[in-house]
Parts: structure tokens; sequence; C-alpha cells
């Protein structure tokens, strides 16, 4: 069952060990575990839906409720203190384009809001019901068939609530893959990915979504958008690129079609230890500027190396490693680089080959497969953490961006600096730490991790999370930084959007959104606030 | 000097030689040469220019007449039979985005139209003067500087005036290439390739201009919209697709800021022969599914390659590599396709020896590098074989799409098919040959040229391209292709965009172009008509 309060499903726990305990305590204090809002008692207080009853429509308080917030560490803080606020008055499950069209027409009718959902894990405040109006959550759950596939054209076409685990299962029986694995690969949808500019783990082989997105249908107030494939055009402005990363403002997206892979027949994922940040972060640049079609460079910093050996809990296999690499100049300032290959067995080999012959070059040590096996196996659990954490008082949350070269480290010290200091006020300390999630040729993604003790009080709670949420994203903008790389706007970032788009950039995307949804009823008070 | 009415500089003469002709006369019959109007005639008939006078404009005829046409069949039957029609009534060359600024204001303060001008090389009816407002025609040849560049960060700042060779000599001072080569490279420019999503002859491994294009500064009557860089964001709708493919309605690009990479320490292009088109298609396929890392595929027809052949007019040398290449299995239905890696040593001849064992599967039969060698130095020149054919009395005209695999073939063979018929009513043939210039994973582009005889008068030969610009644009279409998958729209392809946009994705469009340009200024007629 999925957790109604938390990440994932209920039977899914990842410890926190006693070593991570003690490094957490050592690093932020001792937390306490707050005590966590019943779900039944949520559902009593929900007030009256104001939707009439309807076929496809379900008003019930428990599916409101499994509705009403995604995973945003605002949305937690809702759920676990039981202060939901707002929830959808009613949530709808369509089976087809038809069903979708049916409900935007109803909504239309009874003058409602309308909050596109697919596997409800955005971290950025996409879900939530927003204004006077009544809201009606559309759940795509059901709208999860492969339409139709040409492995020959490499092209498939998806009803657009399939969520990760359908998607690659129904395409690995034709021998093919998406390769689209962000963390949230296990719940998200394609839907989600498409207009959240979603990027997955091995974009650096398979592309963000952008690339995979070949076109599709979308169901807007203004009627239906259909986006022809073509392998590229010059035919004006894309109109791919209106709907990605439209966050539901446009329109539901019911189908698209996306660039498939065979299957790879050899994949691997290698870790190297650099002796510092500066070596590591010059070896990457070179790597990637090498184009040398591997599938994943991922770079850890020292501290997020610490936290992340600590947190394995094998204390003495990485005691020795620490050691053995200790010798060979990788020492407390150490940082991991996981080195992914993915593809036809020669061409894999030879990529990993000369990634690992150019990272030797700026002091890379190699220690081969182990490391990198470990993180393809738990990159779906890690996340899991998030609610061991929570069990013993302490908050994680994640920020990221993606930066020009030059603005990269400045950036991620200045992040980390401000994550430092933004709980000062109550005397708290912020465990910070940060990789390098996707490498460009021109730049990289920082992605920097959180983790603070909770105050067991939703105002106090809600406020320490704001302070933080605040300072680190005024100094992304402030670094030159976009304010997502991956997670999309939503209500959580919106206030920073303008900054990198502009006055006029922004009036465009209004006026573009008014075209398709003249009265304001798609997802209202996200990406684009009024 | 810049020819007038022609292709490229005058001192450049690219010849059919007698067994071209012959070849010629026997597909289509003999060509007559019309006379060319005269430069100075034409000057003289131009209407008086209704704008004022101001510093930064030329209202001579001379500059009137040379920024009143591009390069579409068109535009040449309009220059060469003098029937010009309209041309701008001033011509302003900027040296700054300030400049652009006071030329924009000023054009409002007279309720002008604007044309922006880049190297006047659009080949689908960009630039023309259009509708009953003077025109005022913004040159931005005079901007032209590499502003900054940071080779590590692989990212340089030029003003978009700037033209291939002088943007390629700049880079390449500092060790670096744009890898973007288009036909047009001589004379074409950055900020043309921009509004018009160009691709070049190498995207294969540089990516098309929407991959080089990071961010850039467009003026527009609006106001300045400034785009900053990011190697990628999830940050709503990406505003530089609203600039890619605007061709000039939003405003005009003044500044990009683009993504290069290293000079390639090696490049060569291979030429493979395959028995015909099926196994030839099937390679293609295979090699580009393959991912190889290969700069460029460009596969010809069996028309086109025997066409090629002959023209290139090496006669007994051809003969013996048809006869070498019969033994082999390569007769009559023949098929060349040229290979090319770009890169690092070892990476780009690895990517090479894969391709070519995977034609050798198809029965791809390589006969080295001579051809491809050939093909790249001449691969700006085969254009001006536009010029000599006129001069013969026939016409040459291209079109472009790009299709999902499935389509390819049996749109290639509609196309050709509609041109072939498109002139019966006058009884005369169209000799018509096909490439795929770019290859992708799920498809192709379909380039197709055709050249038939000059009636010899400007009403008759407008309506035999208008016959036959029709039938394949409609076939086109019909096919499920792209109205264009490198040139553009323009006033030449616009009848045809909605088929692909459709109504709600062409009303998004002009909404959009309105909300820069209120008063429906720039390049009016162009890509959407009210």
């Amino acid at each position: 069952m999925r957790r109604w309060n938390g990440w994932g499903d209920d039977t899914i726990e990842v410890a926190l060990g006693e070593s991570a305990l003690d490094f957490l305590r050592g690093q932020i204090g001792a937390g306490t575990a707050p005590r966590d809002a019943a779900f039944d008692t949520l559902c009593a207080s929900l007030p009256p839906g104001r939707l009439p009853a309807h076929p496809l429509v379900d008003a019930t308080p428990p599916a409101r409720l499994m509705h009403a917030a995604g995973q945003s560490l605002q949305d937690w803080l809702r759920l676990r203190y039981g202060r939901i606020g707002t929830a959808p008055d009613a949530v709808a499950f369509p089976e087809s384009g038809a069903d979708v069209r049916t409900l935007l027409r109803w909504a239309a009718d009874h003058d409602a809001a309308v909050v596109p959902y697919g596997g409800g894990t955005s971290v950025a405040g996409h879900l939530d019901a927003v204004g006077a109006r009544p809201t009606l959550c559309i759940d795509m759950a059901r709208m999860r068939s492969l339409v139709s596939i040409d492995a020959d054209a490499q092209l498939a076409v998806f009803e657009a609530g399939v969520a990760g685990p359908d998607l690659e299962a129904q395409l690995r029986a034709h021998g093919c893959t998406l390769g689209h694995f962000p963390q949230s690969f296990d719940y998200s949808t394609l839907g989600g990915w498409v207009v959240t500019r979603s990027s997955g783990q091995q974009s650096l082989r398979y592309g963000r979504i952008e690339q995979l997105f070949a076109g599709g249908r979308v169901e807007t107030p203004a009627g239906p958008l259909a986006i022809p494939t073509f392998p590229a055009s010059a035919a004006g402005p894309d109109l791919r690129e209106l709907v990605l990363g439209s966050e539901g403002r446009l329109g539901i997206l019911t189908e698209a079609t996306v660039r498939i892979s065979r299957l790879p027949d050899y994949e691997a994922f290698h870790a190297v230890f650099f002796p510092d940040w500066t070596a590591a972060e010059q070896a990457v640049r070179t790597i990637v500027q090498a184009r040398l079609g591997l599938s994943m460079l991922r770079l850890s910093n020292a501290v997020e190396t610490a936290t992340m050996l600590t947190l394995a809990g094998h204390g003495r296999q990485v005691a020795l490693l620490e050691a053995w690499l200790k010798l060979r100049g990788a020492g407390s300032d150490k940082c991991m680089l996981l080195v992914g290959a993915s593809g036809e067995k020669t061409q894999a080999r030879a990529a990993l080959k000369a990634a690992l012959s150019l990272a030797r070059r700026d002091g890379g040590v190699h220690v081969g497969r182990g490391l990198g096996e470990r993180w393809k196996r738990n990159r779906f659990r890690n996340v899991y953490l998030r609610n061991s954490a929570w069990a013993h008082g302490y908050a994680i949350d994640t920020v990221e961006t993606a930066l020009d070269w030059p603005r990269v480290t400045p950036a991620m010290h200045a992040i980390e600096r401000a994550a430092h200091d933004a709980l000062a006020r109550d005397g708290e300390r912020v465990h910070a730490y940060t990789h390098l999630s996707h490498l460009y040729p021109q730049g990289a993604s920082v992605y920097s991790t959180f983790i603070w003790r909770l105050a067991g009080d939703y105002d106090a709670d809600l406020a320490r999370w704001r302070l933080l949420k605040t300072a680190v994203s005024e100094t992304i903008v402030a670094s030159g930084g976009t304010i997502s790389h991956q997670h999309g706007v939503g209500r959580d970032h919106a206030p920073w959007l303008a900054h990198e788009k502009g006055a006029l950039g922004m009036a465009a995307l209004r006026t573009l959104f008014r075209e398709f949804d003249p009265d304001g009823r798609m997802n209202p008070g996200k990406l684009v606030t009024p």
C-alpha cells in the first residue's frame, strides 16, 4: 500500500542504522520524533466536497485526502501534523481521452479548478488545491496502456498516466527501454515527466524527457492539441516545448509518443575517488566534454561522499576502503564519482575505459564496480530514508539547479553556506551536502541535500523550512542557476521563476496558458502565478 | 561581390559540363536561357521609398533592391525577370543592440513593418516586404563580433549577424568550433540559423541549432527579452524555444550564446555503395540507431547517386568505379551513403569502423575516402549549380521534410512522383532525386531536388513553380511529414503549417507573437499568416 503521509510503499523500510544516527547526532544534534496525525482523523476533518456526484468521480474523504498533497516538505508537514489546509473536492479516474474531455467540460459546468495528478511524487508543490473555486483532481492512474509500438522505428505511444515500472515492463516485452529513470521512477508517470521537464539518472545516454517526448495529445479547456511526431522540424516554434514544463496549466496530456531504444546488452556502473573537489570537477568536465557515450556521471562532493559512506552502514568495509584510498591520495576530502555505461558491449566498455583513463589523469582512483552496482540497486530506495529520518526527528529536503561551468562550484559552496546559516535564528545546524547529478559539456546540475532537526510543531517546522527554502532559492538565482533542473516549479519555486524568465517572458507564458485555458481553471497557483 | 540575382559570389562559377548537359537534355529536354533583367533598370523601376531619412538607414535603390528577396525560386523569378514587385523602403545597418532598439522605435514612429535580414539565403521567402505599410529592412551584417568566449566551459557569445565563416574563424583562433555547417554556411548568419531552426550537415555530432543555441537577447517591440544560459532547466516552458523558429515575428535576435566544441583532431568522410534503396535504408537505420558517435550520414537514392556521378563530370573514373561496383553487386540501382566521423582520433576511427562493418551486413561496398572528401570540398559549392543551370535554361529547386521511419520511403516515392507529374499540363518533365540529409534513430529528413525547364517568361515560370511547389508540399503533409526540416516556413511554406500545428496551435503562436509585437510589425506575412 502506498503511504499516505510519506514516501512510497508501506512495506518498504530503509532504516537509519546506529552509526548513521550517531553521525547525525554529531552533526546536528539528537532528533525527537514528532507525533503523526492519524489518517482517519484527517479524513473526518475535511470540509464537505462542493461538487455534485458524477460516475467518474470519487468524493469520499480518503480519496480526497490521498490526493491533497505531493512529496514537497511543505506537503509532508501538512500531512504529518494534520494541518492539511485544503483538499480537492473530488477525485476522478478517467480511463480514456474521452473521459478526460468529459471531466474538463464537467469542471467548466461547475466552475471548478482542475489539478492533474500523475504519481503524486512532486517535490515542488504541484498538487494542492488552491483558490476559492471547488477543485477536481484528475488522477491519470487508469490510463497506463501501451497504445502502440514500432520497435524498428524506436517509437512507442503510451497513455500518459503510465508509471515508470509499468512503462518499462511493457517496453521490455518488446526488447526496448525508454531509459528514463528519475529517483521517483517507481511512482511518477510519463505525463508527469513531460509536464515537469523531468530528467532521468541516465539522461547522459537517453536524453532528458524533452528529447524523449516526440509528440502527443493534450486535452485543454479550449479543445484538443494534437502534436504529430517528426524526428526534427524547422516549421516554426515547437509545440512540444509549450507542453514540456507546462505543469498542468494548459491542459492534461493524455497520450504521448516517446523515443525508445533497444535494451542495452551491457550496463555497468563504476566508482572512482578523487583526492578533492577541484580535481574531481576538472575530471568530470574533461570526461563529459570528451563525449564518450557514457550513460551516467554523478559526482558527490566530500561531505556527500562521507555522508553516503557512513549512511551505508558497513563500517568495517568502509574503513578498509578509506584506508586503501588514503594510501592512494584520496583522504578526508575525497569525492566519489559514479560512471555508468550502457549499450552495445564493445562500445560501452570502450567508453568506460576512456573515462577511467581520463579520471586517472586528475588523480582519480578506480575502485571497481561494487559501489556503483550498490548505487544502482538502491537508486529508487534511498529516498525512503526520508521516512526513517522523520521517525528519528529529522527532516530531509533537497534543492537542485543547473549552471554553466564557471558558476557550478561557487554556487555549490554558496548554497551549502546559505543552508548552514539558515536556521541560526533557532540555534539549529543544517547538515548539507551536494552532488552534480547530471553533467553537460557546458555545465552541470547541482543537487544539494539538507538534513535538520524537526521542532515537533507544524508552525515552527513550516517556518524553519521556509527560512531554509528561501535562503537556498535566493542563493540559487543569485548564483546564476535555474530555479529547477529536474523537479519543476509548482508552488514552491514559483516566487523565483521571474528571475530567469524576465517580465516579458512571464507575460508571454501567462498569455500562452490563457489561450488554452481562458478561465484559468487548470492547476491554478502553480508555475506562473497571477 | 555578392550576386544580386543568383547564388553567392560572382567570381565563383561551378559549370555544368557537356556530359551533365547531355544528361539533362536526355532527362527533360534542352533548355533555353531566358534573358535576365538588368540591375540598373530594376533600381530605376523602384517606387520612391516612403520612410524619412535616418542616420542608420540607407534608402538608395541599390540597397533596397539588394534586400528585396532571398534565394527561394520565387525570389529568383522576381529578380531574374525584373518583376520585383515590392522592395523595402529603406535598409538599416545597426552596429549594436542599442541601434536595433532605436530602429524598432523609429519603425513604430513611422508605422513601418520590419524585416530582419541575416545573410539573405532564405529559400522559403522570409525576406520580402509584404503589406501596405512601408517596410524597414534591418540588415544585421555589421553585428558580427565574438563578444566573449569561455573555451573551458564551451560557451561563446556572438552578435547574431555573424556569418558562418566569420564565426568559425573567430572560434578557430581559440581552438574551438560550433560545428554548424548548413549548405548556406558561407553567407547565412547565426541569428538566421536560430530563428529558422537550421540544421547543419554534421548535426549528428554537433546537434541542430536548437541544441547549440544556449540563450541570448531579442529586441522586441514590447522590450528586450533576455534569455539566460543554463545547461538544462525544468523551470517551465523554455523561452529559447519561442525564439527558435520565430522567423522574425517576435523581434530581432541581437546576441546569442552558443555551445561550442573543441576543434576535432580527426575528421574523415567515407563513401559506401549499396545495391539498392531497400538495403541502403535498412543499413542507415541500423547505423544511426547504434549511436556510434558519427558526425554525418547522408544517403542518396539511386537517381541522385546516378545524377551526382554524372554531374561530377569525371566520366572515365566514374565508369571504372561503376564497373567495379557492379562486380560487387551495386549496379544501376546503387545508392551512395556518405559516412562522416569527427573528433578524437581513436573514437572517430572506431565509430567509422563500426559503421562500415554494419554497412557491410546490408551489402554496402566501401570505396574509401575519395568521394567523401570530394563532397566535403564542394559542400558549399554545389549550390552554385543553380546559377549555371539557369544559364542553360533550367530551374533547380528543392524541398525537404522529416518523417518517422515507416513514412520515409513512401514519402520519398510520393514526393518524386508528385514532382514528375506536376508540369504534365505544360508537357514538361521534372527530373527529381532525393537524399536523406539527416538521420535520426526515429526517422530521417527527406531532401528532394527538382530540375525542370524554364519557360522563359515570368508568369509562365511562376505558374510552373507554383504547380510543382504545391504538388510536392501537399504530398509532404499528406505523407505525414513536417513542412520543413531545416529551411523554415516563411512565405512559401506558410499555407501548409496549420496541417501540423492544428487550429489551436496556430492560434497559440499568433497570440504569442502578438504579446511581443502588439502591432504586428515584425516580418508580417511570414510563418503565421492572419
